[in-house]
C-alpha cells in the first residue's frame, strides 16, 4: 500500500485549509511514509558498490519484464522466511510500487474477462480508482467488529485485502475469515489480492504469515520497499499464481520498467542481511514510538482511544462522536498535518461513520517526534 | 528511442531461426544498446555517494510526478548547452524510457481529443503500437531521397520524428523540412514529438540542434540515458510545451514513477561534468568503430554500402536487391545477431522496399568488436 496520493492531496488541495493556516506543517503525522531520516544511506551505498561491481554488463541492458533475476531470487528467499510466502523467483514480478502493481493486475484481470473486484470499506481511494481505470467495478465489503468480512462476495472476480494489518483500521483479518476467503477463491476460481504493505512490522508477537502461504495459486501477494526503506526507491513486488506472472510481465510492455541498479542493490541488501538488520532497528524505533503514543493518549486524552494491533507505522485513534473534523482543523491551525478517517472511507460502503484519526507515527524524523506527539495530544479532546 | 522490443523479439521469437542455429549469438550487431561494458561504474558510484550524501531526507519520499527537481535543473542546463533545447526545469518530466514517455503523451493527446499521429515510414513498431494502444491512429509519412517528408499531413494532430538522425535510415531531417514542419505545427496547432534518442553522437561536425529550439511551444523533446549510459537505468526525459507538462505529470498517476536515487545520481553526474566526459570518451570509441566498419565494408564487401551521416550507434548498410533476408540468415548461422531493415518498415507506408541491414556497432564490448566486424564482412555479398 502506498498512500501517496492521499498524502499528496492532503498537502496540496486537502480539505479546504484555513486561509491563515501555515503552508508547511511544522509536524507531520499523516500515514504513508516511514521515517526517511533513518534510511540506511551508508549501508545502501556499500550494497550498491558491491552490487554494481559484481553485475555482468548485460545486467545494464533492457531487461526481463519481471525484474532482475538477482532480486527475484533474493525476494523469494526473504519472503519465504519472513512472511511465509510460497514461491520461486519465476513467479515474482518487480514493480514500481503497489499502485503500479495494481494497475498491471487491473489490466490483466480485465483482459481475462473479470468485471468486479471486492474491496474493503476502508482503504486508499487511489487503489480503487486504479482498478476502476482498468474498467473494473469495485464493490466494498462489510466491515464489522471482527474487521473486514469477505463473506461470499456475489459476482466478484477478485478481492483486494490488507490481511496482516487492515489499512487504516489496524486490525488483522480474522482467522476464520482468512480460511473462508481462501475457500471462496478455490471454489469460485476467484483471486485474492493481498496488499502486505507493512507486514514486517509487528511489535507484540511474530507477524501472522501471508495469506498467500495458504493458497499460492489463488492469492497474489503484493509487498513493497516503501515502508521498510523508502518510497523514493519505487520498488515493490508481486508474487503471482503460475500463469499470471507472464501475463503481468506482458502488461508491463514486455520490458523491465524499474531501474536495474536499485534492483541489484536491493538484492544485495537482502542477501547480505542488511535488510533484516535495518528492519530490526526500525521496528524497535517504531515500537517505542507507538508505546509512547499509547501512553501519552491515555494520560492526556482519555476520551480518545488507540485501537488495532501493535503493528505497522500507524494507529487508528478513535475520537468521541462528531469531533473528527474539528480535531483535524485544530491540528491544521497548529501546524500539525493529520488525517481523519473520513478520507479513507469508501463512499459506496455500508460502514457506519466513525470519528477517528489515522496517525502515522512513522513519518516524523526522530528529532521531531516528541514535538509531534505533544502537538497531537494538545488538539485531542480530553 | 529504445529498440528494446525489437531486440527482444529478435532474441526470442525472431524470424524463424534455423533449428541448428546457436541459441546465444557469439556476436551481436543489433541496434538499440550501447557498449554496456563501458558503463562508467566507478564514476557512477562516486556520483551516487555524493548525491545520496547531499540529498535531504524528504527526497526519499513520494515525489513530484515530474521527477526530482535536482535532475530537472541539471537537464535544463545540459540540454540547452548540448542540444539547443529551450526550457526551464518546470517543463521537464522525467520518465522511464522514451517508450514510457510516448505512452504518457499518447494518453494525454487522446484525452485532448487528438485522433491521428503521423509517423515515419521507418522506425520502431513498438512506438507505433504504444500510440495505437492509446486509441490514436498512426499514419506513415513519405520517405524519399531527402529523408522523411513531413509535408502537410492531412488530419494529423501530431508528428513523431527522429530529426537529428532518422532511425533507422541514418539521415537527418532536411533543413527545409525542419522549417516547414515547425511551420505546420504553428499553423495547425499541431505538435511535433521529437525523438532525440542519440543526438549526442555526431562524429563529423557539431550535432544539429534540437528541433525543439525552433519552437518550444510546438515541439515535445524526448531524450534518454539509454544510449549515452545504459538502458537499465530506465531514465529518460521529456521537455514539454507550457501546459502539457502538468497534464503529462497527471497521466503518471500523480506520483514520481522513477527511482529517486538514480535521478539524484544522474543530476550529480551531469552537473559534475562526468556525463560530458563519458560522452566524449564513448563518442571517440564509437567514431573509431564506425570508421573501421566503413573501411572494412569498402574493402571486403564492395557491393554493400554504408549510408547516412556519421552519427549515432548504428549505420544503415545498403545491400544488393533481394539479398537482405539471405544475409540475415547467413549471419544467424554464423552466430552473428543482425537485423535487416524489413522489421523497421511501417507496413502501412509507401516506402519502396530496400534491402539493407541496420548494424548496431555500439552493441559489442571492445573485445568482441573486431570479431563481430569480421563476421559481418564474411556474410556480406562481395
Amino acid at each position: 500500500m502506498s498512500p501517496s496520493r492521499s498524502r499528496r492531496r492532503g498537502r496540496t488541495a486537502g480539505a479546504a485549509p484555513h486561509p491563515r493556516a501555515p503552508v508547511r506543517p511544522a509536524y507531520d503525522l499523516r500515514p504513508g511514509s516511514p521515517d526517511l531520516a533513518s534510511f540506511p544511506r551508508a549501508e545502501w551505498l556499500k550494497a550498491a558498490r558491491r552490487a554494481l561491481t559484481a553485475a555482468p554488463s548485460h545486467a545494464l541492458d533492457y531487461g526481463d519484464p519481471r525484474g532482475r533475476p538477482e532480486l527475484r531470487a533474493a525476494l523469494a528467499g526473504y519472503l519465504s522466511r519472513a512472511r511465509g510466502v510460497r514461491t520461486d523467483p519465476e513467479r515474482i514480478v518487480v514493480c514500481g510500487g503497489i499502485a503500479h502493481g495494481l494497475k498491471l493486475l487491473g489490466s490483466v484481470l480485465r483482459a481475462r474477462g473479470a468485471r468486479t473486484v471486492a474491496v474493503e470499506s476502508y482503504g486508499l481511494d487511489v487503489h480503487w480508482r486504479i482498478l476502476a481505470s482498468s474498467g473494473l467495478h469495485t464493490t466494498p465489503l462489510p466491515f464489522d467488529r471482527l474487521g473486514t468480512d469477505p463473506g461470499e462476495p456475489a459476482d466478484a472476480d477478485a478481492i483486494l485485502l490488507t490481511p496482516a494489518h487492515q489499512f487504516p483500521m489496524g486490525v488483522p483479518l480474522h482467522r476464520d475469515r482468512r480460511a473462508s476467503v481462501v475457500d471462496w477463491a478455490r471454489r469460485t476460481d476467484g483471486l485474492v489480492l493481498e496488499d502486505d504493505y507493512d507486514g514486517e512490522f509487528r511489535y507484540d508477537r511474530q507477524p501472522v504469515g501471508a495469506l498467500q502461504g495458504l493458497a499460492p495459486d489463488r492469492v497474489v501477494y503484493l509487498g513493497t520497499a516503501s515502508k521498510a526503506l523508502a518510497p523514493g526507491l519505487r520498488l515493490a513486488w508481486m508474487v503471482l499464481p503460475t500463469g499470471l506472472a507472464q501475463e503481468v510481465a506482458a502488461a508491463k510492455g514486455g520490458v523491465d520498467t524499474c531501474g536495474v541498479l536499485d534492483q541489484l542493490t536491493l538484492a544485495e541488501f537482502l542477501t547480505s542481511g542488511a535488510y533484516d538488520r535495518h528492519v530490526r532497528t526500525t521496528r524497535l524505533r517504531y515500537r517505542r514510538r507507538r508505546d509512547a503514543l499509547v501512553a501519552a493518549v491515555a494520560a492526556r486524552a482519555p476520551e480518545a482511544r488507540v485501537t488495532g494491533i501493535a503493528a505497522g507505522l500507524h494507529v487508528l485513534l478513535r475520537l468521541p462522536p462528531g469531533t473528527e473534523q474539528s480535531v483535524v482543523q485544530a491540528a491544521h491551525w497548529r501546524g500539525l498535518a493529520l488525517h481523519g478517517l473520513a478520507r479513507y472511507r469508501n463512499p459506496a460502503g455500508q460502514a457506519e461513520p466513525l470519528d477517528a484519526l489515522v496517525v502515522g507515527y512513522g513519518t516524523p524524523p526522530d528529532h521531531a517526534w516528541s514535538g509531534a506527539l505533544d502537538a497531537l495530544c494538545t488538539v485531542l479532546p480530553g
